[in-house]
């Protein structure tokens, strides 16, 4: 027969932590705690299996629970020296769910069960404190009737409000034992009236009601949500901990809180925790009073005036001390622990791991490796790679004063001061001057790329979190805050008006894009360390991981960033931003609106020694790495003006009329240009714009090599293939390029040619497309889009609802769908691999720097991943951990 | 060592004809017409694989060609009793290429080879006619010097017309041989003039210079051209075939001409073909004189005066006939043959298969298998299937007298009359009033879609072949004439001029969609015939076949047509089409536009009964076949109006404001739309729009049925899923609905539920998906631009150039790409069917009508395939010649 019912306390137990299935979280480690000999109220945890049970069973216990419950209780009455129900030494205890891992909607603590008219006067005479006793009491009744029995807490409140109104004092406290076993009745009554059935007296109707209440909360409607959101089972259910109550509430020697074993914040060795003197566990949560810090060293450092309770209860802070660090030497992490000193003495009501900020995370894991706790993998493992973002950037000090002046969303994290610009030109030419520069527009578009360059931070009225502006700073490592709606800009007049605040052009501003807050003036920063801890950390990750990182890189000053956060090459150049900038745009706009492939020409002739120059300074930065150049892939209609007031600018810049640009635009609208005319479709019907691309990458290797510097590992991508033949015929003119080059120059430059794969054809004809490729790199954003038939520009209207709806587990734009898209990947890497053995194969789109996808790519086999400037340490660890965690595809 | 020279003729032949690939198509027949013991004049064939040799061999002949052409040669010349080059007794020969397939660019006949100034003379000896023999010369020299030496034609017209003015003469006839002679020995100055080298007086010299540009011309620019675009491979090569000259210019006994066996237009068994008394073979296809008919019924018919060969050359007639039976018999098929009599004898030079109109491979195919010369397997496999779409539609009378005004694109097949009438409000009502109407308009939007259904055919002025007017007409069946840009339509005012016509609205007009061409007035027409042949060919067709052939069908008249042309069911009814018609796109723009839930549902329930209405029409017209019923699919913003100048309008009739409907268009928008906001996300976002059309459904079922009809096999079908559980969210509300209709009716609707497989994700997740979906359909439109990453609607601009530099072979939204696309599909037929053995498969895309894309179907194993009404027997024989040919996936 199963066994219902495991007992723990008294230095022993019938469960350990290994048992989190069938004790649930707090069940297992109230165990384990007894285990290791700490002093824990005894007490015993009905298991997950009774839930389980209960529900495949039309709501009935099994056989043998009751007995199995009566003894347990019988035994923890035994050990306390007192009886469930007894009126004269009654066993009171606290009944509290547990699932397998927390989980928002499940039933709240009930304690003090155990108490009614009989055995409340026998706790008065026990502990010869009546006012204790009938406080517990109407407490007890208040908490019950509202967790178990679902009435309102407010229905009590009024009840005592009334009844200090009648007795004319104001406090709780200046109620005494008769009032309050008055109000104990009054509680009844209204009880009885809501419920149509008098207050449960009887000590185990009382459990066995608590009991339910714990098991029907497991299918309340919001843990039942819950559990559809984060993919937990039915059938794990909930375990219900019952245990003797100890008591922080019955006088000065009595303390009740909680504490981390090291600060959460820094991750220093340090107790934290706070705590209040004679009070029960909810007080501390319920901020009535302000606890006062566990010790000492925290108190000074606060300032605080109230002592620590290493002041207070030395003996007792000795001894949680010491619980502490057995606890951390046991479990190997560092503990967030809840505790009760009843009469002097400590116990212990739980423990389970700490949540830790980023920095905090970072030193833990290093310093346990340093203290022999842990090792070096286990301490890549303790660390979230998503948190360190955080650290990479400058971050606002926290204790500066600072004037609020807008509030947007947390766009693009980091922090940044500023003179405001309301135009990327004048952004740009501010910056040039040596001047921090705030870029403030009402929304950001292709245009303004090169003032988002130059600008420290970027700020808008307008747009969500995938924005242009959002996105483009994320992808460039610029603070953004974007959508400050209350933002009034007039940029003609160079002013923004917030409120009765008016700031105008060079002001100085601060925003913090971690927090999608704007500030006014200067806000004093800290600057993020990339060596100390997260040097070492980092240092561990790459010694382990097989991936390669490399970054997403337009420009010298991204492959610069990108470096100094340990990029190993760049994984997607790609040239059209380099289109935005400047003049560039007036002549790329002349290719476009060029009559004939001649006009084409002498406009490309234009744009060669630019191009040729931005690669230069690339190849330069990277120093002998591998650079992979993505040659021209949007849609030609992003170059041109979208809005009328610019057309007539834009036609004077280009030489042309407004009718004709108007007319080229017309005639370059697609329906759909996400499938349309890009990538190398445009390689192909205007094969003079690969070609001077192609020229501009060769001369440039070339310059740089004879320069002295490193021979670069030059990669040309094309983009969008989905037939062998378009690669074919595009590397044959890239070839007689080279070719004319060496003709020129007497030397050929050293390349490789490959393809993106980011259409379904491409993946399924990786076989015959790897005859020519010589590396694939997944372009998963593409990919998802064309997998998934879903465009990321107009998807987040229903995607939100197919979130809520658990349609789907997350968003397949962040994380990558390992199903769908997944087994293009795989596939595409097996064929590709099985015609050319050894193939390149890396990922460059967004999902390179999210650390689910980044296990999914190490499993795949791929060589490397690679990710914006600022995502690369991420990359590092999150690689390093999927090292530690999943086999690899052969090669 | 290889035989580099097949001799013919004398009643025997090296060759047969399955020597096709050796000795080229004409080569082969030569063979195999003198193995039957035909009549055919001596000569040999120069084998392919000299062709190859050259070419791998820096174009160097293999050693003993010569010798090998010199023996064969040598034989002709003792066949005919002549040899070649000798002055006295020369021996003239034709040399002409023939690769296995005919193919344009390829070298041209050289008639005559052989003359020089000594054999002209002894030709002009030996035949007693000085005339002819020079006239033979000059020509020989100007047909070697155009087609061998490459000189232009005109040339040589030049110093003929000379000489003629010279001679104060005008026709060629008056001139006499003496002059000829004087007018070759001019060509021979020019061609040396010119060339730099004296014309080839040498007669080996003269064939060594004919063969070398017979194989010449297999690499000409022309040839390489269209073997790229036709797959041809390089290394094929054409044979080369020289023949003993025969003479059909010698006199009134002689003759030249070509005949086919039966009549090419209509199949008739009769001789059908021309000739030429006293004439060489160019002078028939010079189109100088006209020539007469080769049999008497075809002369009567066409009531001509010139007697017919069967008249003049009885002997010869009847030895024709006699070895056109033979051919055919020998055959099987219906042959296109090549003549020549000389002083009464005849002689075959050609036969080859004969092209034949739509009606006459009908015709011929079971004219054949009735008279036992072929089985009807062979008579399925004989009939193109995308030709019987021209048998389908009424054609014009084509000896009707006709007045042309416009022509544009023939957009949709078959000719249509009726009044003009220029919206398609003003076409529906004079429809509903029992007249013809054609609408006209300057280009068609959804909103019109009412009136396409209500016309007899459609005109309009801009659009091209996948304008909204040609797609949704073909789909309709109705005749479309789209880009007819001469029509300056004023629909305000009701009229259109055409250079000084003006046509007002209610005149009369015809269109023909098979041409594009428009008419004045009404034209007599013919109106198609579905039995006969047809019939019998379809039946047997149909008795192969292992795909069922359903249609796309959105209204009861579509299901009625294709019913006719033998449709099973329907694969795919549209119900957004529905949306469109009379009051009820009102109704749709109320649900678009509403704020709430609750409007929304009110305003559906306005849509409930129109839509139970069409559906009651549908089943009853499919009286128990299957009907498979796409729920809504397309992005709402199509519903709503795109132009300024509608929006007061249309808001005035949704009752809200312009300024509100204009902002729900903008919110609406999006870029990609294909990607968006479509299909199952509709039904998911908006779950009250699939219940109305589920509710619609089930009621419209039950009535049918409880009125006596057969049970409609129903079945629901949801777009655009790509994750199973979309597909269960949805099919749990569906099955509420039934079960709501089963609570309110006591009868439960029978139903099956599946999806349109169009995403690349659902295809890879078919097995899963497999577990909720009852069917699948492939929606391979949606697959295509998704795997392919390629928007129909914007492809135009380089699929083109795609086609034209050979990157693809075929448009892959005309023809399925069975690598790409296809592995998508036999991916999901072999998952689908692992979970859900004898899962149902359909496809309903528009390759379902595609010959090519039917056989792949075949091949995958689908139950059938769905195409539009008109394509309906084109896929029934599509579908039985891949039975005859192709394997099958198991089931």
């Amino acid at each position: 027969m199963a066994q219902w019912v495991y007992a723990f306390g008294n230095g022993a137990a019938d469960g350990t932590a290994a048992m989190r299935s069938l004790l649930g979280g707090k069940g297992a480690n109230l165990a384990e705690m007894s285990n290791l000999g700490l002093p824990v109220p005894p007490g015993f945890t009905i298991t997950t299996e009774v839930c389980t049970h209960y529900y495949a069973n039309g709501r009935h216990y099994p056989d043998g629970l009751r007995n199995a419950v009566d003894s347990a209780l019988a035994r923890v009455g035994d050990l306390i020296g007192a009886r469930f129900g007894a009126p004269a030494n009654p066993l009171l205890v606290s009944v509290r769910s547990g699932a397998r891992v927390s989980m928002p909607g499940m039933m709240d603590t009930v304690l003090n069960l155990g108490l009614n008219a009989e055995t409340a006067e026998g706790l008065a005479k026990l502990t010869g404190d009546s006012r204790f006793a009938y406080d517990s009491y109407r407490r007890f009744i208040q908490m019950y009737a509202n967790v178990v029995l679902g009435l309102e807490h407010g229905l009590f409140e009024e009840i005592l409000e009334t009844e200090k109104e009648a007795k004319g004092v104001e406090l709780d406290t200046e109620l005494d034992a008769g009032d309050l076993e008055r109000i104990a009745a009054l509680y009844r009554q209204r009880v009885e009236k809501d419920t149509g059935r008098p207050f449960p007296e009887d000590a185990r109707e009382q459990l066995w009601g608590a009991i339910g209440a714990v098991f029907g909360s497991w299918q309340s409607p919001r843990a039942k949500t819950y559990r559809r959101l984060h993919n937990i089972a039915e059938d794990w259910g909930t375990a219900v901990n019952v245990q003797a109550m100890v008591f922080g509430n019955r006088g000065d020697t009595s303390a009740t809180g909680v504490a981390f074993t090291r600060d959460p914040s820094t991750g220093e060795k340090i107790l934290y925790g706070e705590f209040l003197l004679n009070a029960q566990g909810e007080d501390v949560v319920a901020g009535i009073r302000t606890p006062q810090p566990v010790s000492k060293i925290v108190r000074e450092r606060q300032n605080s005036r109230r002592p620590s309770m290493e002041e207070v209860l030395p003996a007792a802070y000795a001894e949680l001390k010491g619980v502490c660090e057995k606890l951390e030497a046991h479990y190997r992490d560092m503990q967030d622990v809840e505790f009760t000193i009843q009469d002097g003495r400590l116990f212990m009501l739980q423990t389970r791991s700490g949540k830790r900020a980023a920095e905090a995370a970072l030193k833990i894991a290093v310093d346990m490796v340093h203290e022999g706790l842990i090792d070096q993998n286990l301490a890549i493992a303790r660390v979230d790679p998503n948190s360190l973002d955080q650290l990479l950037h400058p971050t606002l000090d926290p204790s500066a004063p600072k004037e609020l002046i807008a509030t947007g969303l947390a766009a693009s994290p980091g922090a940044a001061t500023g003179e405001v610009a309301f135009t990327a030109d004048e952004t740009e030419k501010v910056a040039g001057e040596g001047r921090s520069v705030i870029l403030v527009r009402t929304e950001t578009s292709p245009e303004d790329i090169h003032g988002m360059h130059a600008a420290k931070g970027i700020l808008t009225a307008r747009g969500g979190m995938t924005s242009h502006a959002a996105v483009v700073a994320r992808g460039m490592g610029r603070p953004c805050v974007s959508g400050a709606g209350a933002l009034k800009i007039d940029a003609a007049e160079g002013s923004m008006a917030v409120g009765a605040e008016v700031i105008r052009r060079g002001d100085i501003i601060t925003i913090d894009g971690t927090t999608g807050q704007v500030f006014k003036g200067a806000v004093p920063m800290r600057q993020p360390e990339l060596t100390g801890d997260f040097g070492t950390l980092m240092g561990w990750a790459d010694s382990i991981r097989a991936l390669k990182v490399r970054t997403n890189a337009d420009t010298a000053l991204d492959a610069s960033t990108a470096r100094r956060f340990g990029a190993e090459g760049i994984g997607l150049c790609r040239t059209e931003h380099m289109f935005f900038d400047g003049d560039r745009i007036v002549a790329v706009r002349q290719v476009i609106l060029a009559d004939d492939e001649q006009q084409r020409k002498a406009a490309l002739s234009k744009l060669l020694p630019m191009q040729r120059g931005d690669f230069i300074e690339i190849f330069r930065m990277m120093e002998g790495l591998p650079v992979t150049i993505r040659l021209l892939d949007p849609p030609l209609h992003e170059f041109l003006p979208q809005k009328e007031e610019e057309i007539a600018d834009v036609a004077r810049a280009a030489g042309t009329s407004s009718a004709k640009l108007r007319a080229r635009a017309i005639a370059l609208h697609e329906s759909n240009p996400m499938l349309g005319h890009r990538g190398c479709r445009l390689g192909i019907t205007y094969p003079e714009i690969y070609e001077m691309q192609a020229r501009a990458i060769f001369e440039a290797a070339l310059e740089v090599e004879e320069g002295g510097s490193s021979p670069v590992q030059l990669e040309i991508m094309i983009p969008l293939v989905g037939f062998k033949r378009e690669l074919d015929f595009l590397k044959a003119r890239i070839e007689n390029v080279a070719a004319a080059i060496q003709e020129q120059r007497g030397k050929r430059p050293t390349y490789l040619i490959g393809t993106m794969i980011e259409l379904p054809r491409a993946a399924l004809r990786a076989g015959e497309i790897a005859e020519t490729a010589e590396f694939f790199s997944f372009g998963t954003n593409d990919l998802t889009q064309t997998a998934l038939g879903l465009s990321r520009d107009d998807a987040g209207v229903f995607l939100t609802e197919y979130l809520i709806k658990n349609l789907i587990a997350r968003d397949p734009f962040v994380s990558i769908d390992t199903e769908g898209v997944g087994e293009l990947v795989r596939l595409a890497c097996e064929r590709g691999r099985a015609t050319r053995p050894g193939l390149k194969l890396g990922i460059c789109g967004e999902h390179g720097g999210d650390p689910d996808s980044i296990r999914f790519c190490h499993q795949a086999g791929l060589d490397y991943v690679s990710c914006s400037p600022f995502r690369v340490p991420v990359a590092r660890l999150a690689a390093a951990q999927a090292a530690l965690s999943s086999p690899r595809d052969p090669d």
